[in-house]
Order: structure tokens, then C-alpha cells, then sequence
């Protein structure tokens, strides 16, 4: 006998759990297509080549590779980003710009399993492509909004962040070329203060202290390195004037850009959601202007739940067509443990209305017809197919979570007037007709 | 650069074939709920043993099998029986049976491709576990029809028969042992015609003549090797009742069990899209009892699009409980080509509804706001990001199939009155309020 188990990383996903997972992507999914986003799908292998690159690097370690029954190079996707890259190259001639496609699919990562990471886990992307319009950015933020508010998490703040303000100041201070490493080092604030990135910027990458301070003091980190208090008492144009007044009106572009798009989601009345936070810069170097992060409140632990930015150029590696873009995915499956965790997640394993029990394995015939009727009426019912005590059968609904027991007998089914239960309230109607049932059950 | 290509026998899936199959899907999903099934999801990779069994065996050159960075030989999924296998044992406990469970997921296999197989293909199983009770095949078989049915792929016919039967008949002339072999050939009648099975049964199994004659006369196969005509003239209950008198009264359960499920369906007033025919066997050796093939009137040649049966043990492997059920799979990319060839999918590359066209930059925000009242009344809508000439936009919506244009100046916006136009009925209505164009787009 063979142990039944599942891999270290993986694990299955049983119908409680399906069952809210279904109902957010159906609920992202509704949102997405408002905006007029459509869904695609790649395959989960793809040359080693295409995802990858030419050499390899660093993700090389992390993903699934290996050797297909013809020789061929190949591995499973571990984002969505790069196969909508092949994707896009691919059938650029068949699509209509601007491209708004959204992605909900399982990705793999064999990277070290912690706590809430898999290596496997659900992607849910969205991406506007083919347009560098600010009106675009808008819009990836005002799903995202809708996206958060669906779920019922509770406050939530998505913090806005323009990775071009940063790099104009560090022009200013003639650092552009240390600016990805720059980035990706104020990137970590939050998880390792603000103290080691001064001494990181300062040690490691040799930043001057005065230069250090200057950039710590822009980003307005104050050293409680907390998202919550950091920023969000102080207003968001303020800071932005003070942005342009510091990198005076050759730099300010940026800075306007990102004052656009705050003024029109004040005009959208839904400001409140959003914060505008510098030193969010996402570590990943292909940003190229406006990032984003979505964290719960008092659960900044438990990471960004949404995130994402503006690229300039997403396929560079595939095709001549420079096509820039703006894209953002829900994390799923942290979605999915933060509501576990907040016990927002009912447990629900059934989504069965009405339960019919069996009193008499010769009405089975009966039964069916039944539960069929129900069934044309829009009702899931099931039935029971054998018959056994009746203290049983309503274990078995309880079990079940069905909320309706109907039973009926030989004289019932032969009248046509059946007895019904509601389970939770305990309330027990005899003898009514199928139409009379219908309606409670409604 | 890299060229961007996938892989052979991998394809994208763009919004229009996407759109059409996620309806699809989603129309099951509403079915397999109506009768109480819950879905689940499992691992695409598990132990190569998990899958494979502990020898490996003849699908072990069909799958995609590697060895992970810890050295696992893990394999990706080749099917959702296994996985559902190793799933009910593993969370047997935590289960209330009858289990009924769907899933819907690709799978790969490293097979030779030809027209319409492809190395990845999406399955949608449901399955009854943990009963023998005839009333769950005909549960399944009325899922089959309600599923067909909502395809609207015009006539088909769902042809059942019980392995039971012709086993029965096989102990009656003492071939038990040969059992097995004898199905499988029978099984290809209609790939190879009756008259190869004649010969199969003869020179390869060894059956002799008269034996393979009384076989062959009692499947009722007359040669023409044409599902459509060799059994549907014939009554299923007199096929039956002549079943009865050939195997007489101690091997006629099987008999009788189908008889059952074929009258209940007469009661459901379902029976004429069901046929018997004892030629159908499917070929893997699992199944027990009922099996069923669905093949579309005039396409016998597609291959069947639904198909399934009945097993003893599905967890024989993994656990000493002995879990009877009985399964069934939706071809999903069968059909999808099915209806692609018969032009019943129409291409459909947007869900919008409302194109919200950009006559001025400086009134984007104003266009942004209208959009997002037309979206909370539930009108997916999109606009343009910029300005461009008025004949340009309507070829955008056009080109994405967006049924209506909204045109709003400085002065609509002014007086919060706006142009609208049915693109497809060519109707332009002037200066209406935004209450009356929902009415127009409801």
C-alpha cells in the first residue's frame, strides 16, 4: 500500500475551502469585466528559454525544470507576467490596444515553504497593455479598490508610490546608477527598519551619510517604520509640493504625474482608500513608475495582499514592439488565509437547499421526480439513496449543512402534499403542496 | 531576441475561446451544485508512486516525471481519478459519504499529438463516492443529460451498458479468465469494425468460433459498425428481457440492475436521449458495472464528449477502505472544437457593454465618474484613455464589439445630458439623462 500524501509545499484544497475560493474569483472576475478586462489563458509549461531567458539567473533555482520526453528544455510557470509577455509578443497582431486581460491560474515556485507560502499558489492578474496613459493607472486602482471591497476584509489602505520621484531626486544627487540597488534596499524597510537601510545605504551600497539622510528624510521615514502612522497624517499634496519644490521644475514630472492621479481619485470620491507612500518601491526592477502594495490594517504582518506597477516595456525580450503597461494581481491564497484567520470564512460545505429523505426504497422512482422538479425550479436538492432511520437522515443534513428536510410516504407522494423542516429554525410544515414549498424554499 | 512560441501541443487560450469557456464550465458548475456536488482541487504534481503506482507501467512514458531540487521523483498530473483516489483516502475521516465532488483542472500527458489531442487538456470530473446504490448512476447519468443539454450542440445520445452483462455471458461459456482482453477488443468496434473484432477474438484471444459467433450475436452487432442504427430500433427492454432467458435466472443481476436504471429514466421521462449498447465497454480495466459513452448524432466520428462508469475500489492502492463510486468527465476541449466546427460559438472578444468615448483630455475625470456610476449599475463599461478622432473610436468599438457609444462634450457634462448609439441598430438617441440611457442598456 502506497502512503497517500501530498508534497511538502503542496496541499489539496477541500470543498469549504473551494467554495469561498470560487466565490472571491467570481467576485474579482464580475469586477474585471466591468472594466472591460477579458480573461486568456497560457500553458503551465513553456520553454526554459521563454521564461527564463537566455542565461537563467536567479529565479533559476526556484522553478521547475527539466527535460520533456523530445530533449526539450522545459519548466512550469512561476508568474503569470512572463507568459502574458510571450503571449502578447506572440499574437500581437491578433489584439486590440489597449489589451486588458486578467489571469487567474496556479503558478510553482520550489522555493523554501514558511508559513502562508507554497509552491504552488494561485495567481490572479490584471494588466492594461499597450498605453502609458495615466487614465489606465487610475483604473488598475480603482479595481483594486472594488477587488478589496468585495472581499469584506475590513479597513484596508492601498499605499501609492511613484518609482520615478525617487530615482529624479537621486538624479539630482548623480545616483541613477546605483538607483536599482537603492530601490530595492529602501524596499525593506518594513521588514528590517529603517536604522539598517541607513546603514546598508551608507555601508554597503556607499551612499555619503549626508546624501543617506537627505534621501531618508524625502522618503519621510521617521524611523517607527510603520505604514500605518508613517505617512497617512500628513497630506498627500502637501507632500507632493514639497516634492517639487525640492526637485525643482526640470524633475517635477513624476511628481505631477502622481498628483494627477490623486486628484482624480479625490474627483472618484474614493481617496480615503489610498495613501501615498515613497518608500514603497517593489523590489522587482522592471517598475518603471507607479507601484502599489495593499495591506490590511494592524495585519501589516501578514504582507500585501495586492501589488503591482507600470512597466515601460514588458517584451522587450521577445519582440521589437515596445509595449508598456500597468499590472496588478490579488494574492489569493493570502487572501484566503487572512480570512481564515479573521474567521470571515464560515464554513460552508454544502451548497444543498433541500435534502429529501428516503422513507421507503420502492418510492425511490418517486424521489428522483421529485428532486428533479426541484432541481428544473432552480433548488439543489439532493436525495438519499437508501433508506435508513430517521434520525439518521437528519445527522446526515446537519452534517451536511443542508437546511431543508422534505419526507414524504406512500401517502404523501400519492397526494401530492409533502412535510418539510427547516432544520436551523426547527420548524416542521406538513402536508403542503410542491408549489407551497417552492416558495419557502425560496 | 527570444522567439515567442509554446510549446508543441500546448496552446493559448485568447478572451474569445476563454469567454465561451468559462460559460461552459460555469453552466456544469450550476448542474453539478443542482445535485448537491461540492468541488475540490488537488496538487498538479505528486509523487511519481502516488501516480504511477509503485511499478510505474505503461502511462509511465506519457507523463511528465522529474526529479524536484530535494530530490523527489515527483511527476505532474495525468488525470483527476488518481488524485481524487489518494485524496479520499488520505482525508477519508474528515469526508461524509456519499461524497459527491467535482473538479475541473487541466491535466498533461507527453503523448503524440494529433488533431484535437493536445499535452495539456482541462478535465471536469464528478464522481459519487462510497456507494454501490443504482440510484447514483442514474444521479450521474441525469447530470450527463442536463450538461449535454445546456451545451445546445443539437442531438446526442447517451449509450450505456453494464460490463456485468457480458461478463456474466463470458462465465456462462467459461472465459472469465480472458474477460479483460475480450472487452478491450470489443471495444474498438467501432474504431476497427466487426468483422477485425471477429478476428481478434479468434486468432489473438483464442476464442473459439462458435463461442466469438454467440458473443458477437449477442451484442447485437451486425456488422455495420454503426452505433446509430445497430441497437436504437431495437426496444431496450426486450434487448433486456432476451438478455435474461440467454443468461438465465442466477446471472441475470447485472440484468436486472440495468433494467432498473433504464426504467427510472422511462419515469423521468428522460429515456430518449439514453441507448443501450453492450458493445460499448470502455477500455480500462477499472470499471466494474455501468459504463456510458455520449457521442453527437452525425459526429460519431468526434469521438465521445462525455464519458465514465461505475468501479468496485477506487483506493485500493492507497487504503484498506474499500470505496466504491461512480465517475464521469465532460470532454471539455472536445466540445469546445465540437463547437467551434459547427460555428456555434460566436465570437465574442468583449463583455462590454458601453464605450464611453474621449472628446475632450481635459474632461477625463468627468469620464471616469460616469463610468463608475454605469459600473455600479452593474453596466460593464470602458472608456478611452485619450483623445482621438470620433471615426477611430467608433472603429474601436466595433473592432471589440461594444454595442453602445456614449459621446459627452463640455456641454453634455455641463448638463448632465448625453449622446448615445446603438452601433449594431445604427440608433442615436440626443441629450438623455443618465437614468434613461440604463434603461436603454438594461
Amino acid at each position: 500500500m502506497i502512503e497517500p500524501r501530498t508534497l511538502k509545499g503542496f496541499r489539496d484544497t477541500p470543498p469549504e475551502t473551494m467554495i469561498i475560493k470560487k466565490e472571491i474569483i467570481k467576485n474579482f472576475e464580475i469586477i474585471f469585466e466591468k472594466y472591460g478586462f477579458l480573461p486568456i489563458d497560457t500553458p503551465a509549461l513553456e520553454y526554459s528559454e521563454i521564461l527564463l531567458g537566455k542565461g537563467g539567473g536567479e529565479t533559476d533555482k526556484q522553478i521547475y525544470r527539466f527535460n520533456d520526453h523530445g530533449g526539450r528544455d522545459i519548466a512550469m510557470r512561476f508568474d503569470l507576467t512572463v507568459p502574458l509577455a510571450r503571449f502578447v509578443s506572440q499574437h500581437f497582431n491578433e489584439l486590440t490596444f489597449p489589451f486588458k486581460r486578467y489571469h487567474i491560474a496556479p503558478v510553482w515556485r520550489g522555493e523554501n515553504t514558511q508559513k502562508g507560502r507554497y509552491r504552488e499558489f494561485y495567481q490572479c492578474d490584471f494588466d492594461i497593455l499597450g498605453t502609458k496613459s495615466l487614465e489606465s493607472d487610475i483604473e488598475i486602482l480603482s479595481i483594486i479598490k472594488d477587488g478589496i471591497l468585495s472581499l469584506n476584509i475590513g479597513n484596508f489602505t492601498i499605499y501609492v508610490n511613484n518609482r520615478k520621484i525617487l530615482n529624479s531626486l537621486l538624479t539630482k544627487f548623480d545616483l541613477s546608477e546605483k538607483s536599482a540597488q537603492i530601490l530595492r534596499t529602501i524596499d525593506k524597510i518594513y521588514k528590517i527598519g529603517a536604522d539598517n537601510v541607513y546603514k546598508e545605504l551608507v555601508d554597503v551600497i556607499g551612499i555619503s551619510k549626508k546624501n543617506t539622510e537627505d534621501i531618508l528624510k524625502f522618503l519621510n521615514i521617521t524611523g517607527s517604520a510603520d505604514k500605518d502612522t508613517a505617512v497617512e497624517n500628513t497630506d498627500i499634496f502637501d507632500i507632493l509640493d514639497s516634492y517639487k519644490s525640492i526637485l525643482g521644475k526640470e524633475n517635477s514630472d513624476p511628481v505631477i504625474d502622481t498628483e494627477y492621479i490623486f486628484k482624480i481619485l479625490k474627483k472618484l470620491e474614493i481617496l480615503k482608500y489610498f495613501s501615498f507612500n515613497p518608500a514603497i518601491t517593489r523590489g522587482l526592477d522592471y517598475y518603471t513608475g507607479i507601484v502599489f502594495e495593499v495591506y490590511v490594517k494592524d495585519r501589516m504582518d501578514f504582507g500585501s495582499i495586492c501589488s503591482g506597477g507600470r512597466y515601460d516595456n514588458l517584451t522587450g525580450l521577445y519582440s521589437k514592439n515596445e509595449i508598456p503597461g500597468i499590472g496588478a494581481a490579488f494574492g489569493l491564497d493570502r487572501i484566503l488565509s487572512l480570512m481564515e484567520e479573521q474567521k470571515i470564512i464560515k464554513i460552508q460545505n454544502s451548497k444543498t437547499r433541500l435534502l429529501i429523505f428516503n422513507l421507503d426504497d420502492d418510492l425511490n422512482d418517486e424521489y428522483h421526480i421529485l428532486a428533479s422538479k426541484f432541481r428544473e425550479n432552480g433548488i439543489n436538492t439532493e436525495i438519499i439513496y437508501e433508506k435508513q432511520k430517521i434520525s439518521s437522515q437528519f445527522k446526515l443534513a446537519e452534517k451536511k449543512n443542508i437546511p431543508f428536510v422534505l419526507f414524504a410516504g406512500n401517502e404523501e407522494i400519492k397526494n401530492k402534499k409533502y412535510n418539510i423542516k427547516n432544520i436551523l429554525k426547527g420548524e416542521e410544515t406538513k402536508l403542503i403542496t410542491f408549489e407551497d414549498i417552492l416558495k419557502i424554499l425560496k
